[in-house]
This record gives structure tokens, C-alpha cells and sequence, in this order.
């Protein structure tokens, strides 16, 4: 393997140990559907680190993902975004040859599927538990009895359940609010199950689907299905939010070395905002941490632990800049390839696919 | 036109009018070339309007971006970012059909570069005027001087010059800021000049190019080359450094509306951080600003005013999250299309292209 360019690296016994650690865990949970998120990969070879597990129904975060990964074989999709009614065309092209799973979060919506629609799919509502993204809030009764009936009375569409996606999780500071989002969130839907159940809408299922709350539980309780994404390569914000250690980062940017310079302990690499994206986190001294970084093995298809004092400070279109201490300064040439541990790696990801 | 997803919108006529602007101050500059960076459009066809106004050199971030304007029939081209040495390969290719432009800042990647190219080019030193990215830094004379020296003695190499580019100018809140960082910048790189002319290094022309400073300048003097790339579309950015006005703004994204949320004066589209990227500004409130907001006309292809209290407050992968009025919420429905002012309109446009 030869590097020249900004390249995504994915340590491919990292990623699937990470995938094995959460599915065995779903398994353990009891009768609790795995449908992990694709958004982070965007692969159907790395989909198929999935199937080889037995892992057939699948999330995906736009149309033109569904219809990629329908090309490839995999034939029961979520599409974990409201639909986009202008796509209403690829959408029934879609349902003729897949199990299609959409997601609402109005009455209007459920009617116009029913106008529009040509084959039947599955519906969830979708529930806003605190994120505030999009979703029927939990307090909406009227609007998701409403959405929910017009769901269950349409020939077309199929109610599922209630499906959410505790974002607000990437807020977190420790393990144990971490916990308390995912009980808050299983709470809230459990009782807005309770409530339609009583207004005779039933069954319903739930499901639910954050990076972070999935690698901290124990154990899915209250839920009927999971779709994490990430959690395939993690990333250095899942580190900070304690959902990960550094060695379970499974994604990196392989990245040129082109100048350093001593006099302000810096090292410039071929690798900016459009291979590993904006995204930053602060660290506790509120500095900017653009990704870490690590040293590839000679493989190139690996790396070591990440370099200590050493973070990229600053990304632009191009260019990453990584402060470091004059050890490793010294040690590094231009010319060097240098591993970017991503701050997000979906859009990493997504850059360089 | 049909736009289903979000899709990137250029208004040609305001384009045409930016690139205008700028190369009417060129020519009344004297004896300046103008060297535009094509990374903000990244596409052939728009380079023709520049080729079309007699423009024939050009600026690019990257060797990939390089090739695919040399097939495009583009002979005089500056990779302005420093030589990555891993792909010498590529760059000897370039250097047997196009006049070629490199960026060095060591007399180690002169020596590299006399070594391995088998075609000559030019090459132009780096200086850090006060960026802090890449270049040598302006009091560091010795590494300049031994630097110049290596390529003046070259026989592939063809001496050309002082380069920079003052992307600190991004760093300041006023006019007199940007007037001064470009001031700051000339007579920096003119003091250089004289100090190699000095030492008998000559002729040396100096190159410049932010748009920032490019757009307030009345006249670009002190120098033989101006850079400028994103006044081409321009963007959110550059309005907040009053380097162009909301109107200037020639590229936006066009995004489907897929809900509307009136308890808290929320639309969110379909389109984030894969489409308009995570760049943002604050505003004077300190708020995180995502972009801005139009109406498209009914074309689909120019846009009305901005609106008023509306903008994107927050992007994840695929959702943007625009924070408005009552009034504008209440003539908004699902499935209209948004029109968003990026933040950084070379990423969105990287990023849809």
C-alpha cells in the first residue's frame, strides 16, 4: 500500500471488534433488533462486516444512501430522516424492492404518503425526547395520537412504533448522564406506548439509536430495536465523551507531512477541512482539538497510540496544522505520512468516500 | 429546473459581476497579473467565465485539482499550497504540458525538487507575514536567504519570487484592519525583495491573494500577482468582514424543507454538515451562525433578500436547523425549497461538486 494523498484508513480487526462489542450486547439484551446506522460508512464492503455477522436490516440517513445500499443486496432499510416529499418518486422505486422503513412526525405527512405512495412501507413516528432536531416533542400528545391514527387508519402505511434519536447525548459530561439519557429517553417512549396503547393503537415499538448511550448501557432495556452508526469507528468526540478509548478508534486520515517548524513546535500536514472536516471539540483547557495523532505501522493499514501534547489546533480547506512537542517534532520529516484520529468520523468518512 | 435535495446554486449573473469587480482593480493596479484560486469553484465550467475576460493563470490547492484543470485546458498553473514530495510522480506529469507553478519554504525541498523533476518549473518561496500556517517567517532571514540561493542555482528551477497569502485578514472585525493587514503584507514581502536584491537575487515579483483584503483595497500595489479565489461566490463569511455586501453572494445551497416546529420558531431542511459543511461564524450576540437564509425566485436559479431573524443555528450530517420568525414560519410549509448563504461557500461548493 502506497500513500500519497489524504486517505481514510479504517483498521479493519478495530472496527469489527467494535461491531461484534455492540451486537453481542443487542443479543443480550433479548428480543431487541439490531438495525445499525450506515451514515458512518457509506460502504457496502464494510456493510458486509455486518451481513457476515447475520445482520440483515439496516438505517440510513437520505435516499440516495437507501438506494446504494439497495444496489448492494440489502433489502430492509430505514430511512432514519422525516421524508423529503419532493423524493417521493425514488422513494416508491425504492419500496417496490425493499422492506422501506420511513419516518413521520405529522398527520399531513401520513396523508400524503397515503396519496403518493405505490407500494406499501413501514412507518415510524419520529419523537423528540430533548434533542430538539425534529420530532412530535414528548409533551405533543394531541399531535401523535393524531399522527399515530391517521398512521394506523392508511392502507398504504404500516405503523411501526415510536423511533427517536437522543442527540442531546453528545452533551454529556460523564458516564452517568450518559445513563440517565438513555432511561430518560426508553421512559418517555415507554409511556407514550402506554398512552396510544390505551387509545388502541397497538402493537408499538420503539427505537432508539445514539453512539454514545449504546456503548455505556449494559443492556438495551426498553426498547424493541437499536441503530447506532458510529460506534463502528468511534472517533475522538466519543473518546471525550467517555464512550470509547483511543484504541478503539477505528477510522484515521492518512496525511503528508509538508513543513514543520521548530520555532513554534508545529507541524504542517496535506489534510484540512475538506478530508476530516470542521468539526472540534474543546478540551478542558477550551482549546480547539481538531483530531489527534498517531504514527502508521508499516502496513500503513494501522497505527500506534496517539502521540502525546500533539493535536491538530487548526484545519482550513487544505492544510491541517498539528501542534506537538520538539521530541516528536524532531522525529518527524516531511515527506512523513502522520494518522489524523478523526473528531467525527462520519464526515470524515463522508469526505473521502 | 427540478431540485429535490440539496443542491448548489450558482447566480452567474452576481458571479460574473464579483470577478468583474476584482479584475477591473487589477488592470487599474499597473503592470499586475491576476491569478485567481479556482478551489472555491473547482469546475471547468466556471473557469470559462474568467478565460472568457482574457484570464489565463491560475491558482489551485491541490495536485489533483491541478490535473483536472490542465485537462481542462488550463497551461499556466500555481499549486499554492508547498510541495507534497510524495507525489513528485504527478507533478512531473503536470510539468511536461503546463507552465507550473511550485511553493517551497526550505532549501531541503529545493534540493528535493532539483533532484527528482525531469521538467522544469518556476518556484516561489513562502513567506509567513503573520498566518502562522506555512511559509518561512518574515524575520527569518537566513533560511530565506539560503533558500533563494538553492533555487536562483537551480537549473530545473526557475526563481520566481515571494508568496503569501495573509489568511490572518480573517481574523479582523473592520475595514481599516483589512487595509492595514494588506499593508502590513506588501511592505513586508517589499522589504524581502530588497534584502535578496541585495544579496544579488533578482528579479523577485511579490504575489498576494486573500479575498478579504482584495475586495477593500483600492488599488493593488506593491505587487506583481493577486490570488484571490472566493470573491468569486463569496459568502456569509465575508459579509460579516464587511468584504461584500449580502447581495454580492453568488453561491448558495437549495435545501427541502422537511418540517416545521411553530412551538419554537424552528424550520428544519434537508441539508447539513455533507452540504454546507460545519463551518459558522458568532454573531455580535455570540450566537452560532450556519448560514443565512432566502427565497428562491422561481427560476430555482437567483434568490431574493435574506430574511429577516432567520437563519441556520445548527447542522448535524444531513439536517440544518434554521431558527426564524412566527411570520416567516407561517409561509413556510414542508416541501418548499430554502435557499442557505453558506458560512464558506469553497466547502459547500466542495462539497457538492
Amino acid at each position: 500500500m502506497k500513500i500519497i494523498k489524504p486517505t481514510l484508513i479504517v483498521d479493519k480487526k478495530k472496527a469489527v471488534k467494535n461491531i461484534n462489542r455492540i451486537f453481542k450486547k443487542v443479543q443480550q439484551s433479548g428480543n431487541v433488533r439490531f438495525r445499525p446506522h450506515f451514515k458512518t460508512h457509506q460502504s457496502t464492503e464494510v456493510g458486509r462486516w455486518f451481513k457476515d455477522l447475520g445482520i440483515n436490516s439496516i438505517t440510513v440517513s437520505s435516499v440516495d444512501m437507501a438506494r446504494y445500499f439497495a444496489s448492494g443486496g440489502w433489502d430492509n432499510i430505514t430511512i432514519g430522516v422525516l421524508v423529503n416529499p419532493l423524493q417521493i418518486q425514488a422513494i416508491n422505486q425504492l419500496a417496490a424492492t425493499v422492506e422501506l422503513h420511513l419516518l413521520v412526525d405529522s398527520a399531513d405527512m401520513v396523508k400524503f404518503l397515503d396519496t403518493h405512495l405505490t407500494f406499501p412501507v413501514y412507518v415510524w413516528i419520529k419523537i423528540d425526547t430533548g434533542y430538539h432536531r425534529t420530532g412530535i416533542e414528548y409533551n405533543q400528545t394531541g399531535i401523535l395520537l393524531e399522527t399515530a391514527k391517521a398512521a394506523n387508519q392508511s392502507m398504504k402505511l404500516r405503523f411501526k412504533g415510536l423511533l427517536t434519536h437522543s442527540g442531546h447525548s453528545y452533551n454529556t459530561d460523564s458516564t452517568d448522564q450518559l445513563l440517565q439519557v438513555y432511561h430518560d429517553t426508553v421512559t418517555k417512549l415507554g409511556n407514550l406506548r402506554d398512552f396510544l396503547e390505551k387509545e388502541k393503537i397497538s402493537p408499538v415499538e420503539i427505537s432508539v439509536g445514539d453512539t454514545p448511550t449504546a456503548s455505556v448501557v449494559e443492556s438495551f432495556y426498553g426498547v424493541d430495536e437499536v441503530r447506532p452508526g458510529n460506534f463502528i469507528y468511534y472517533d475522538v468526540m466519543q473518546y471525550y465523551l467517555q464512550a470509547c478509548r483511543v484504541k478503539d478508534i477505528a477510522a484515521a486520515v492518512a496525511c503528508p507531512v509538508i513543513a514543520r517548524y521548530p520555532q513554534r513546535n508545529e507541524i504542517v500536514v496535506y489534510g484540512g477541512a475538506v478530508h476530516i472536516s470542521k468539526d472540534y471539540i474543546r478540551d478542558k483547557n477550551k482549546r480547539k482539538i481538531h483530531g489527534l495523532v498517531a504514527r502508521p505501522d508499516d502496513s500503513l493499514e494501522a497505527w500506534g497510540a496517539s502521540i502525546p501534547g500533539t493535536y491538530v489546533r487548526s484545519v482550513s480547506q487544505e492544510h491541517g496544522i498539528i501542534k506537538t512537542t520538539p521530541e516528536f517534532l524532531q522525529k518527524v520529516n516531511v515527506g512523513d505520512i502522520l494518522m489524523i484520529l478523526p473528531i467525527h468520523s462520519c464526515l470524515a468518512a463522508n469526505l473521502l468516500k
